[in-house]
């Protein structure tokens, strides 16, 4: 898994991209993929046995290099639409006039923070723009580090948090070959279960998570977790089931950072941030992903003391982080949500595609749990017989699609769910074509 | 200092900013600086005690909100002019046509993987993009780790390097109340003192801090520096001298990064990077601010040997990175260098400022040593008595210099070298003007 989205077979794996197997493929494609490899090394990662080659794209939809238009299931990045033009032109005003750090006074970032903050509740008022959803999770943890003077962090088993030495310390999905660190424990995703409290069951186990760090000696700095649970296969209901086990986590010392980057910017329908659906309110939120709609930017929202603690142990300073250019991404990105209603659309979409999904689960045994909250869906594919998961049929599902014209992906613990997270300007008749192309895939199967 | 860059004194120290320091501010600066505490908090940094508000730069220039101008001769982000209008554009127009992450074939990204890395010498054929240069080192320092099976860094003392968790430890200006962790040896800038061979003395520092660390258990994963030694006041000279040390820390096991942040892209006037001036091959190069113009973007460079070791343990994806906006603003830049001629434009106008200053510290008892390579040039101020530092005296030229329409910061572990270090459009007219407004300070001053 890589990046916590994407089981490994609809990957091309370019570390076994040798000769006899270029042959396989069409001698342009094979030359591009070979000079890909020869530059990118051993990191690189293209999606599908046969990748695409991308050209353009254009709200809920991307066309490759022979005019093949796909709609756009997977990517969240573009979150109000591929090359949104109210975003674009934002981008190319601002990048034309100044693009500097946040050392001078600048309306466009101070306009900007203002109308971000203004977006959450009471206690968070600071904001420290950074570039990557990885650079948020690294200050976030830190600043809880010094914030409770612990050590300790809970995850979930199959979290991504993001990639940098420390944050991959909280991604047991990156770690190839070793456990995280000493200082992590990680917690089972909070399935939901026939006659089973998940509040409960996820609360205990964060409880006894930090029970365990206590014991060992590093206490509990944070429990971290995107309150989707998109790396673990989108776990939404209740709504509120996970405030039990924030008060837990409180209770032991430590601090909650809820991790916006998958559920933020109003994807999950309930409201801007993912844990308003919880009812509650997180020392530190982190952002990355659709802040700007693919413009490189990510946040760390925090109450005021939890800064300045930080702040006296060490200085921090981001050379891009707030740049005007980002900023007007930014303000454009809230804009846009705003003037278009994205968040009920997502809650109004979401709903009726789930709903959907549903009704065509009632009459595909192959189909098991379908969940979500706004326009963030799980479905698991399920062995009609046992009920175990079956991510073979993720892997032939997310290849179909891709020869229908659809793009998607899959997450879990067994790669078996896919993970139904379109650009958020998604229309009902998108979802409806999901929908009838899923229900053609497993019919022809059967 | 913050970000190795400025001396406390030439920043406003927004903590200390109550109703009292209020209202020795003209209203509506008062209410600006209040709003920007207000949102960045503990955090908010502002150059000089009466912060300027920036509205637009182009080339060498910055405007401020009264329509002053100010020539930068500080801003290395913008390394090939504010908003040059080649950047801007290839910007906008990727933008607007698609922003999608590495894991489709795109075009704009292979064309710049290729490009750049053509500029590297045989070896260093893979590329890794990042967002900034903080994840770059962050990267790099765990390639360094996992391709020797060693743990430890050496610094320099008043180090850089970047703004994450791991890049912090091997910052030692970052830190505030402690020194880096237990697997980091720091040692002194390499000065160029008289009847002194700083190739051999550097070079003896990193053998020793070497055999410490592999005495204390964690042997020598890398030393990493950038060539130009920006934190710590600038050390350009003679060419060549850090070649020893390199060879020192690979007879110790370790690997040598380069930390092209900050004289990358052109900026030392004897080549594309750094390292080049001091003929030696890296083992992984860093890269950030300028790559991009202003654009958020970094990227590793290393060999495929590494990088596929570290591939190994570590999955690591980067969603922002090698976007193909990125791509399209990192190839503008490339273009620009080689079009402009900017790499021999630094070399030539950077030799005849230097010279300048030189010509006025033969007169100055004030300026003691001026030294660099191209367009980064550091100059500091001594007691002319004594011979010792002069901050003081750094702070009075940084604020009249501002005053008269010139943007300058200082560096060094004394805070006493003014770091020059204009964008690479930088004029001799520009370096004329700087040099004659430098005499009239020091010597309305005596």
């Amino acid at each position: 898994m890589l990046d916590g989205d994407t089981p490994t077979k609809e990957i091309l794996d370019l570390n076994r991209f040798d000769d006899r197997a270029a042959r396989t493929f069409e001698p342009e494609l094979a030359d591009r993929i070979r000079r890909r490899r020869a530059t990118f090394g051993a990191s690189s990662v293209l999606f599908y046995e046969q990748p695409i080659e991308m050209v353009r794209a254009r709200g809920a939809f991307m066309y490759d290099a022979s005019g093949k238009r796909y709609l756009d299931v997977y990517n969240n990045v573009p979150s109000v639409g591929h090359c949104h033009p109210k975003v674009v032109e934002a981008i190319a005003a601002q990048a034309a006039v100044l693009n500097i750090h946040t050392r001078y006074l600048n309306r466009a970032v101070e306009t900007y923070a203002e109308a971000l903050l203004a977006t959450f509740p009471a206690p968070l008022t600071n904001l420290v723009m950074t570039c990557t959803g990885s650079e948020s999770n690294d200050l976030a943890m830190r600043i809880a580090q010094i914030g409770t003077g612990k050590r300790g962090f809970i995850v979930t088993e199959t979290a991504y948090h993001g990639n940098t030495a420390l944050v991959t310390e909280i991604s047991p999905s990156s770690l190839r070959k070793r456990a995280p660190a000493d200082f992590v424990r990680c917690v089972p995703a909070p399935l939901l279960r026939p006659g089973e409290d998940v509040a409960a069951t996820f609360a205990a186990a964060v409880r006894s998570a930090a029970a365990d760090l206590e014991a060992a000696g590093h206490g509990v700095a944070a429990l971290i977790v995107d309150s989707i649970f998109s790396s673990d296969g989108i776990h939404a209901d209740p709504a509120g089931f996970l405030k039990e086990a924030v008060e837990a986590v409180h209770v032991a010392g430590g601090l909650f950072i809820a991790d916006e980057v998958q559920p933020g910017f109003g994807r999950t329908g309930g409201g801007m941030w993912g844990f308003q659906r919880h009812g509650l309110t997180p020392d530190i939120v982190t952002m990355g992903k659709p802040m700007g709609n693919g413009f490189p930017m990510g946040g760390v929202v925090t109450r005021p003391d939890l800064l300045a603690a930080f702040c006296e142990e060490t200085g921090y300073f981001n050379t891009f982080g707030g740049n005007p250019v980002a900023a007007a991404a930014g303000k454009a990105v809230l804009d846009v949500i705003a003037e278009e209603g994205l968040i009920e659309h997502a809650r109004s979409v979401g709903a009726a595609f789930l709903a959907g999904l549903r009704d065509l689960s009632a009459h595909e045994p192959a189909i098991g749990a379908v969940r979500g909250a706004g326009l963030f869906i799980g479905l698991d594919f399920v062995d009609p017989a046992s009920g175990a998961p079956d991510p073979a049929l993720s892997t032939h599902v997310i290849n179909a699609m891709k020869e229908r014209g659809i793009l998607i992906g899959a997450a879990g613990l067994y790669g078996n769910t896919l993970k139904i997270r379109p650009p958020l300007c998604f229309s009902a008749a998108d979802a409806a074509f999901f929908t009838d192309t899923l229900a053609a895939i497993l019919g022809a199967r059967a």
